[in-house]
């Protein structure tokens, strides 16, 4: 059941003892808004837990700065952060997938699987309807709070570059600035630093990959052997499947990752024009109109082939 | 002389035929706020040309998309956008140098060269003074100046990422992104795609340059040889003396240009906590504490050393 900020508001008054979770691969966006909440809870006197199935990895440990884990307790209330769908909690899937009492979200492709569901399909990130909440709820925006939000809204926005941006991310940032938040350095840490085997691995992705339709698509392929001679964790491979997108005249990027023999996860970006939903929709899988997936069985040559067959047509060829 | 936001409007009000300045090699505020101009002149029933001295670029040409370039006529009034040194003129700076009326600027270094100067060193970007110039003169926002607008606070804030970017300026795009404007394509545009030979040249910077005291500096010598090779036009070499920094605890990084035999331009970038612009003041340039350069002349081996020995103290090492 979708519920109103003040509906929201009135559920976390009248409770005491929360566990907030996030979602499995933690990103900015569901880490910023959970750790939000956590700080806004304890402003109000409340208990909170912040439960990030699989852990959290050092890229974000600065979003936790000021949380002191609390003992082992019961809650009386479980919010979702960010989580779209009960699959994205992982291990500890079982445990919360029946009990979530209210979720906050931005995603459309939301299932509604908790008790309410706080959701805002225009928002650019799950930070932007957790600063609204907030404010609903009268918390002070303090230092710890406004370094989670921004975070969120600039991971989930591309750094305000993507057309996600709303005009309300902006408006809400302006005000979380005026804290003390080092917003230059978080945004260099998110966007430009670089392990050098992440370095290495674009430079061969771009070296490598396979040019078609006079340079408007590409396609790569990640094999286990690739990722394993770089020393390439799965962390960084975040992003890899746009990079050829970078390259003028480049339209759709096609990557192809190796599950098991014969088995191939196909991601595909689009710059815009074509729309990459539809095609991986037709191949079983689905998302975005610039983000989308499918999964394919076959050998390499003609997984490739059953998406380049598509993608020349939507490219007029 | 400094003037205030209904100063610079009155003057404005009381001419009627414009030339508009903009610096050379051109970028995305001096252009926007050029531009941008432009279209509240002509609303407002005036003349108005923009002058770009050396011309400008493909890169930039959206920009311009509306302009009428009028049949050649005397101003009598010029204006400034941006320009914060005569010295940046190029090719018009005996033509203008003495008949600037009005300039408009956010750079603190301003050598106050106009008539009258309209300075906010606390902006971003020229095109946030001119966003409120533009206000104040009670100028229409239309999707011509919302474009121009966004594109300088944009490219001079690097997308906002960077610590220059300011409340207004997030405020202000709040407001210019509700206009027709695809402002994730020009962010595209801007911040994303490169030439092949862009990204060649990248790839041979992060696989040769030097690496000092601990992987904390590096040392990249751009050469002419080097250039040509690739086939790198001059405007390719835009923010290439920062690469270094993304690779995980860089500080500081070092770009030697050889000018001619025997003398070298030097740029410098640091991460935050060195600064460079002391580093590079004392080697006789100058700069900001971020991004500073100087000109040494002797041999490539000397010059380098001048430099890391600095650096090198700098570092605590």
């Amino acid at each position: 059941m979708q519920i109103s900020y003040k509906q929201a508001a009135d559920i976390i008054r009248e409770n005491d003892n929360f566990h907030i979770l996030t979602h499995q691969s933690p990103d900015g966006d569901t880490l910023g808004s959970g750790f939000a909440l956590y700080f806004a809870l304890r402003q109000l006197g409340k208990k909170a837990a912040v439960i990030c199935p699989d852990g959290t990895t050092s890229r974000y440990a600065f979003l936790s700065e000021g949380y002191e884990e609390p003992e082992s307790f019961e809650p009386d209330f479980v919010i979702a952060a960010d989580i779209a769908d009960p699959g994205l909690m992982g291990s500890v899937r079982e445990t919360y997938e029946k009990r979530v009492g209210l979720c906050i979200d931005h995603h459309v492709s939301n299932v509604f699987y908790a008790e309410k569901t706080l959701l805002n399909g225009e928002a650019s990130a799950a930070c932007e309807v957790m600063y609204n909440l907030l404010k609903e709820l009268g918390v002070k925006t303090d230092n710890n709070i406004a370094r989670c939000l921004y975070t969120g809204i600039a991971t989930d926005t591309g750094c305000f570059k993507y057309g996600n941006t709303t005009a309300q991310a902006h408006r809400i940032v302006a005000e979380l600035i005026g804290y003390d938040i080092d917003f230059a350095r978080i945004n260099r840490e998110m966007f430009d630093i670089k392990s050098s085997q992440r370095i290495k691995l674009e430079q061969h992705i771009l070296n490598n990959m396979e040019v078609y339709f006079d340079g408007r698509c590409a396609v790569l392929v990640i094999s286990e052997e690739l990722r394993e001679g770089l020393g390439v964790p799965d962390e960084d491979l975040d992003g890899v499947a746009g990079l050829p997108l970078q390259v003028r005249g480049m339209e759709v990027a096609v990557t192809l990752k190796e599950k098991k023999a014969g088995e191939y996860k196909i991601s595909m970006r689009s710059s815009g024009r074509v729309n990459v939903s539809e095609i991986c929709g037709s191949l079983g899988g689905g998302g975005h109109k610039n983000a989308a997936g499918c999964s394919l069985k076959g050998d390499r040559d003609d997984v490739k082939n059953s998406a380049l067959v598509l993608i020349g047509k939507a490219l007029g060829e």
